[in-house]
């Protein structure tokens, strides 16, 4: 039986209930939802319109019709990004946290429309970052986009003093919570946000081929589809209704209805538990890697405030040697590399050796971290003999 | 137990392998696919490697690594037309028999970009169709597209003959196979396609979620969504990797694990028996339909190679209202209305009325048609007294 400790990557297992409801989906009512009038189309698209409405719900968005369902959290993060109208010398905060379905479309407006980006670094000159943030802030400034957590350190960064501050700013602020959808509470009325971007298949349990975007309804976004909206078939143009004008072609109806189950059991253990949970089991880790020598813990340590992720690396020892052991002969899935988040490790000097990364969910235990420092200790003095 | 004539929307049912194949990948290696090297995430890989495997040699594409999936068929064709570098004047051929996931993205060039289309219609000047289309190729024509099978008539348009006579022109041509692939044979090489999109859950009997687009070797295309790719994480472009600089984020495992099952049944039942079914299906249904007085067929008669799509409209009669009694009373699934395709009806004159679609798959049954037939009467001289 694997241990797997990649959950940053994907939570793994799921709630058996969510494999239920998309063999439900798919033998029951397989029909094309929001599409014909008839009871099978209807099934489908209760079940899309009940997970909507569940997501609306729990991130305090608006308006249930700016909930918008595509493919995983990257796509949803270049609709927020690119469905913004942009020109010449417009100005976007992010931070070095930034995975790479954020950077790099920021990168690509750098490049193709004159657009200029700054990256905030953690502790930049000693400030908080709400302070290291407002302090980029130009005139020119349309975008503060962040993520609410690292997907490589863990380390939370704080959207709400972020957001309050940056209230009646004009500027527009978009959170990249695919961290922490499922692990932290996010109220996108309390904490200012614009737009909220996350996948299904992490800490809200669901299947992959789902992401999320919430939008506020003073938001204007420019499509990034157009086709099919199942209504409104004569216009020419792309109808501006929502979600239907955001939504083009048949959505993951499988997807969505497994996604609405993974997020039945979120709410069953309560956030609090499970954020509870994964910070202990990232603590325990810290603790255990920290008693061998010649580890070294990228980011936060046990006392602060963080996700269940631990990147580590081990001095002398190829970190991508490490993660092909502890699979083959610990049967221990983690995930050594760059993580699509490489200004990350910049700010953390680990560009050159990556890091190991432990990610913790809701099914891992004390017992399997134990394990894991137990392999790794084996491994390192094995590979430093 | 519902009789579902709404096969051009979605197939239902789907063969039990498909659900299974699903809960497979949910439950048993439900970890991301490309991205962490451990064995979980391998199993994913495998599948998604398999199925891209299956339909590169299916349609014959050139490369697999030029197999990319996305969330639907639009999303595959706003990848293919979006993706291609436009400038004003540039010119597009097309048919009116497009979706509205062909149009829209062609219109949104006209307005946005100011390219020109042309859309064909069908017996244009009582031409064929690649005489017709040929017609109107000018210097600046840089695009013919073209749906393989209308979904709301069944016509079957001539993409071999049109591929082959723009061999050599220097013209870009791109096939939408939505209602065609898993129907009927479609060869890339042969046809002279150059990128060729269709979703994964009519035909090929996958589930809804998965979208496909094959791209031949010398086409550019710019890729519409950056973000993570799984490796090249330093590299602040986005990296022109075939598959992965195309699909960025988390794929849809279960939804591609299915459609590889979908397919594997279309090739045991054989695309010419599956076609024969179903166009003798719609035969069926037309020699019944045309018995009774006052319905008019929309589109090619039971003399001519069609799909198994029939759309019919009765004089007098309200076709939303027909769907719903057919839904209500008869537990039969029709599709009322413009199916997202209005030019097609523009062509036919039916934009007025839309017109009742009756579409069939494998799973359907002459005795169904024949319901379909017997309830027909009945609606329309109870609706007509």
């Amino acid at each position: 039986m694997m241990i797997y400790l990649d959950q940053a990557a994907s939570s793994f297992p799921k709630p058996t209930t969510v494999a239920d409801a998309m063999v439900k989906a798919v033998n029951e009512y397989g029909a094309n939802p929001g599409r014909s009038g008839h009871q099978l189309s209807k099934c489908a698209s209760a079940v899309i319109d009940k997970t909507r409405e569940k997501v609306q719900k729990m991130f305090r968005n608006q308006s249930v019709d700016r909930v918008v369902f595509s493919l995983n959290a990257t796509t949803a993060l270049n609709q927020a990004i690119d469905g913004l109208s942009w020109k010449r010398g417009d100005h976007v905060v992010a931070t070095t946290f930034e995975h790479n379905s954020v950077r790099r479309p920021l990168e690509r407006l750098k490049k193709e429309k004159g657009v200029l980006v700054d990256y905030v670094r953690p502790n930049e000159d000693e400030k908080t970052w709400e302070e290291a943030i407002l302090n980029k802030i130009t005139s020119n400034t349309k975008l503060v986009i962040v993520t609410h957590g690292s997907n490589v350190t863990g380390e939370i960064i704080p959207v709400e003093s972020i957001g309050v501050s940056l209230k009646n700013s004009g500027v527009m602020y978009c959170v990249d919570a695919s961290q922490t959808a499922g692990v932290l509470p996010i109220d996108m009325e309390a904490m200012n946000i614009d737009m909220l971007a996350f996948p299904g298949h992490k800490g809200l349990l669901g299947p992959q081929g789902v992401g999320v975007l919430l939008v506020k309804n003073h938001v204007n976004l420019r499509p990034i589809n157009v086709g099919g909206t199942g209504s409104h078939s004569e216009e020419l143009e792309q109808p501006k209704i929502w979600p239907a004008g955001w939504e083009s072609g048949t959505l993951n109806t499988p997807g969505i209805a497994g996604l609405l189950k993974g997020i039945q059991e979120v709410e069953k253990r309560g956030l609090s538990t499970i954020f509870e949970h994964e910070k202990s089991l990232s603590i325990h880790c810290i603790k255990g890697l920290k008693k061998l020598p010649g580890i070294h813990i990228v980011g936060p340590g046990e006392e602060e405030n963080r996700l269940g992720v631990v990147s580590f690396y081990i001095d002398g020892v190829d970190g991508l040697e490490v993660a092909m052991i502890l699979d083959e002969h610990y049967q221990i899935a983690v995930r050594a590399g760059l993580h699509c988040a490489p200004l990350t490790h910049e700010s953390y000097e680990t560009s050159d050796k990556g890091v190991i990364r432990a990610s913790f969910g809701i099914y891992n235990t004390k017992e399997e971290v134990d394990q894991l420092v137990a392999a790794i200790e084996e491994i390192k003095d094995g590979l430093l003999e």
